[in-house]
Order: C-alpha cells, then sequence, then structure tokens
C-alpha cells in the first residue's frame, strides 16, 4: 500500500467554484474542531484564509456548508450543516472512486514494474 | 450539460510522478499530431516545456510512453507507445468514472438548486 498514490481531485464547477482537497479538508476539520479557527490552525492556514474560504463555499450553495452563527470574528464555534456534511461525503466518495479504481491500480502497475527493483 | 463541472485530476505517485491533465493532453496531441513540437505548439506550451515533459514521463516507466527516435534536438517525428496508449487511457478512464459518477452529479445538483434562479 506504501505505492499508494496521493490523489488531487479539483472540481470547477460551472458556477465558478472550485471545490478540492483543501476545502474538503477544511470542513471536515471544522466538523472535527467545531470551530473554524481550531480547523485552520489544524490545517496550517490562517483564520483569515479559513473564513474566506468558508464564505466562498456558503456564497455558492443555496444553503450554507459552515454555520457559523455563534462565532464572532475571532472565534467562537462553527458547525458544518447537513449540505456540507453531504458535500464532504459526496467528495470523500469520489475520493474512494478513484482510489479503488482498476484503473488506477494499472496504472500503478505500468509504474511500478520498473521501481520496484531500484 | 453546460453545468457540467471541469475536472482536475492529478496522480501523485510514490515514485515521486505526478501524472494530471497536463500530461495527458501532451500524449494525446503527441498521439493525433506525431511530433512533439506541434503537440506542444497546439497546446500553448514551449518545445523545451513539452520535451521535459516527456523525458520526465519516460524514465519514470519501465518502458518510454512516447518514442522520439525519429526526431533530432528540434523536430523530428515522435509517437505514443503501446504503453503510453495504455496510460493515456487508463486516465481518460479515470476522468470518465468521475464525471459519469452519481457523486458528481449530487454536487452539481446541490450546487444547482440557487444558482438555476440567477
Amino acid at each position: 500500500m506504501e505505492n499508494d498514490p496521493r490523489l488531487s481531485l479539483r472540481l470547477h464547477f460551472a458556477q465558478g467554484l472550485t471545490f478540492g482537497r483543501g476545502k474538503a479538508d477544511l470542513l471536515q476539520a471544522i466538523a472535527e474542531e467545531g470551530s473554524i479557527s481550531a480547523a485552520g490552525r489544524r490545517l496550517g492556514m490562517s483564520y483569515r484564509r479559513a473564513w474566506a474560504l468558508v464564505e466562498e463555499m456558503n456564497s455558492h450553495f443555496p444553503k450554507p456548508l459552515v454555520d457559523s452563527s455563534r462565532g464572532g470574528a475571532k472565534g467562537g464555534g462553527a458547525s458544518v450543516t447537513e449540505l456540507g456534511a453531504k458535500v464532504l461525503a459526496e467528495y470523500r466518495a469520489l475520493e474512494a472512486l478513484l482510489r479503488d479504481s482498476s484503473q488506477l491500480e494499472a496504472l500503478r502497475h505500468a509504474l511500478s514494474d520498473v521501481n520496484d527493483g531500484k
């Protein structure tokens, strides 16, 4: 399994939203930390940056992905909404779809023939 | 279909090779143009850059993906090998797997509820 490739999957939607691992990891960290600032810290991201990503996501979906109504400018709690959890789950499922695909296995195999001997 | 997201799929292999749309498009263009320089031109890429990508790919696989033995420093013919065609096909199949997935459809749907009305 150590040959498992790291996947970068970025989705560029027609509405102008780009959704990739950065936003997915942020949603997950917010869900686990219960706070945007703590999530940002965990990911080595400034609060400002984390907040900007949350605002970008929230503004593109019909309902917010993150509810920060309990938080103030510099802290307070935040939670991932039902829609946010769904978006995160679908993205993770796409990653898993890739990771478990026969195509990725074939590419890994094509590469490893020579490198296994190194 | 105009809401179809553009996908960026980049695979980072343990061997140090990164393979994404840039290299896939280059392989495809070489196969169609029969030349690295013509492929680079079509993609708006310098010959130097196209050649560097080809060398990077060739050095990571047990056999070359591109055969440029007929070409000189500044031109000549090049072709995509059987292994190169296989790698390209597997990558395109991964893209298709994503594009046709129920997960991507769900994300698209989650986004479009509000934006359809704009």
